[in-house]
């Protein structure tokens, strides 16, 4: 399927306020658990999205269409660990949907054409990417983060569920 | 982690709007497309969770607490390529919202003690279940299938995210 910039931002501008109903509000216990050992919490999945507001998708997409050097920063994974410190969930669901508000005025206003969208930049890791790459990896990507928060609060249960884990394929992953 | 009813509550509440938002005003590509062979479309998918609002949850939990025979009626996971025939998305989605309204309702008034959580009948395959169970299960297989939801979608752009598909763990399963 070909990456169609309407269809991109009717995706990213909903998923702040699909996060926000899966996790406000709850208890704790659903917030701070993770899915054991090195895995993510809720908590840990909300500040990595918004390390990604900050440095990665928009800041990336101003390099290909930049005039300077075409190598994109590496994109710290583990950044939310130290940003997140101190702040409540509230906080960083606010946070997230504000960054994500003006990331998607400013893809909005580089009224995108196949010429841009087939730009390219290098990544220290997977090399040569164009823009219509890397705006689809922002789709996917909170796609793959939605679909974390859900199977890492659905674990708080796998104990409660009794029998029925046997049919939940969620719960053994 | 205990099943505590007011928690399943407010996430059971919340799930129709989560759907909704993930998957109104798309184009029907984001819709209709599976992973493959036998695997289920977002279509599929709410055609499933309302045939559990009309046969699993409640109906599961009346029988718990009723007087009559305590054996579940096997619950047909197939039942809803036949119900969604001519129907559209946002038919579907107000059918589900609509139907997970009124069970919330019927939930809220069984006024669940410690003593209604732990009686039980009987599944089909799993044997004895008690109500605590089946409520944490309809939590579970809520997030269960949000996920795959996410999942689904996820999948249409596997060819257009590049190399990015490295990344994706998402996109591996």
């Amino acid at each position: 399927m070909k990456f169609l910039i309407m269809e991109g931002l009717s995706i990213l501008e909903r998923t702040p306020m699909i996060v926000s109903l899966l996790v406000k509000n709850l208890p704790d216990s659903w917030i701070f658990q993770n899915e054991g050992g090195e895995t993510w919490n809720v908590f840990d999945v909300i500040g990595h999205y918004i390390h990604g507001e900050k440095t990665d998708w928009i800041p990336r997409m101003q390099i290909i269409l930049g005039e300077g050097d075409k190598h994109f920063v590496p994109f710290d994974r583990f950044a939310q660990f130290k940003d997140s410190k101190g702040k409540t969930l509230d906080e960083l669901l606010e946070e997230f949907a504000r960054l994500r508000k003006e990331n998607v005025i400013k893809l909005r206003n580089a009224q995108l054409d196949e010429a841009a969208l087939s730009k390219k930049a290098t990544h220290p890791e997977l090399g040569e990417v164009s823009l219509s790459e890397l705006l689809a990896s922002w789709v996917v990507h909170d796609l793959t983060h939605i679909c974390q928060i859900a199977r890492v609060m659905a674990k708080q249960y796998e104990a409660t569920v009794g029998p029925w884990k046997a049919y939940m394929g969620i719960l053994n992953r």
